[in-house]
């Protein structure tokens, strides 16, 4: 029997990693002149691990690490217009339009009616609170809660917080890492609905993936059915 | 009679706006060759109110404004080199240590004795959360509420999901417009505890802070014996 589904937010009734791709792709060609696409990818990949102690996720974080290695990579070349262009980039992606995936919407608004709903998500505060707020979905979810990493102690911190007993909760989430596995470890239920696309950071060894025991869907609109199924 | 006492978290239990003054005198030492302090004071301070809503609160925000004032100070001339010392003195801000105020400790340790004490801060959800860790005094705080702003509404929340009877509530901070006034609006209860320096952002104006009633304490070590009194 479950009581509370919990959602995660980025990617799973929203498209992000597309923006962030979309902003890669504008990233790359503003330094092609000085290294290959692979290189660029590299080293801004290095500077985000490097920074996440510093400034964790989300897009301020994000864009300060672009400048920096936009820095490096030019060995302190580049020009205050362009770094303004990356700083235009950021603003760009906290407005973007928020865009639903196909059948989030329903699918959300037909589960509230029997469950109650929450959304757990990592990230910066201002950019997922924006988000759930732009998403037009934020009535359908009882509980809010933005963290800065997901581990087992901070889901066992929410299940203290809203007294929740584990057996009764099912998290649906598109990182194996952030989601699936910490919930699971804790007794938990969880559904892996995977995004085509995923960042490096997220992903997780196929060995630990082949080693646990979870449910999988291709989209969330199969999502009730399955619900249905797991609370007879 | 108060059951739940809230802090604010920067310039309340320990020295947040000394820590900004510093980075502020860093920042303009860096342009002093393109202007007047004064004049990249007041740019500054433009683009961090035009950068508020992408950007919100915390050193990140804070970092892109600086980054932002620069190019636009010197006309797109600022070297990478130079860009790239901004983005270290947001690292230095991250990770410099907490200083208590004085007595700050002693004071929270008495009053969790016979109250139930919470953290209600505004800022950026990584910033917060570690100060929070770094302070030592986490323990001491049944819960910890980051937002993104504080105004009655988000006041109202936090009272609705807590249950919290405003009445039996005080709220103590440094900020008139975002730790007394919305809160006194709810009927609850709040001490102002002035920090001897001011963000332009939090001031309010003279004919605003006459028309209110709220309580005023010089130190927070005064606080105790305050409640005691309120208490009977």
């Amino acid at each position: 029997m479950i009581d509370i589904i919990a959602f995660d937010a980025d990617d799973t009734p929203w498209h992000n990693e597309t923006l962030y791709k979309l902003t890669h792709e504008k990233y790359e060609a503003l330094l092609t002149g000085y290294h290959s696409i692979e290189w660029i990818q590299k080293k801004l990949f290095e500077t985000e691990m490097r920074n996440l102690h510093y400034f964790r996720y989300g897009v301020k974080g994000f864009t300060l690490s672009m400048i920096e290695t936009a820095i490096e990579l030019t060995e302190g070349r580049i020009g205050g217009r362009e770094i303004q262009k990356i700083i235009d980039f950021a603003r760009h992606m906290v407005e973007a339009p928020v865009k639903l995936l196909d059948h989030a919407a329903d699918t959300i608004k037909t589960l509230s009616k029997s469950y109650t709903l929450m959304i757990i998500s990592k990230g910066d505060l201002f950019d997922q609170e924006s988000k759930i707020a732009r998403s037009g979905l934020c009535d359908y979810f009882k509980h809010i809660e933005i963290l800065t990493r997901k581990t087992t102690d901070t889901y066992k911190a929410i299940f203290k917080k809203y007294d929740i007993n584990p057996q009764r909760f099912l998290m649906v989430g598109n990182s194996l890492k952030s989601d699936i596995f910490p919930v699971l470890e804790l007794e938990g239920q969880a559904v892996f609905i995977p995004y085509p696309l995923c960042w490096e950071h997220e992903k997780v060894s196929d060995t630990d993936s082949n080693q646990k025991y979870y449910l999988e869907l291709e989209h969330i609109a199969q999502l009730p059915e399955l619900i249905e199924r797991l609370d007879i």
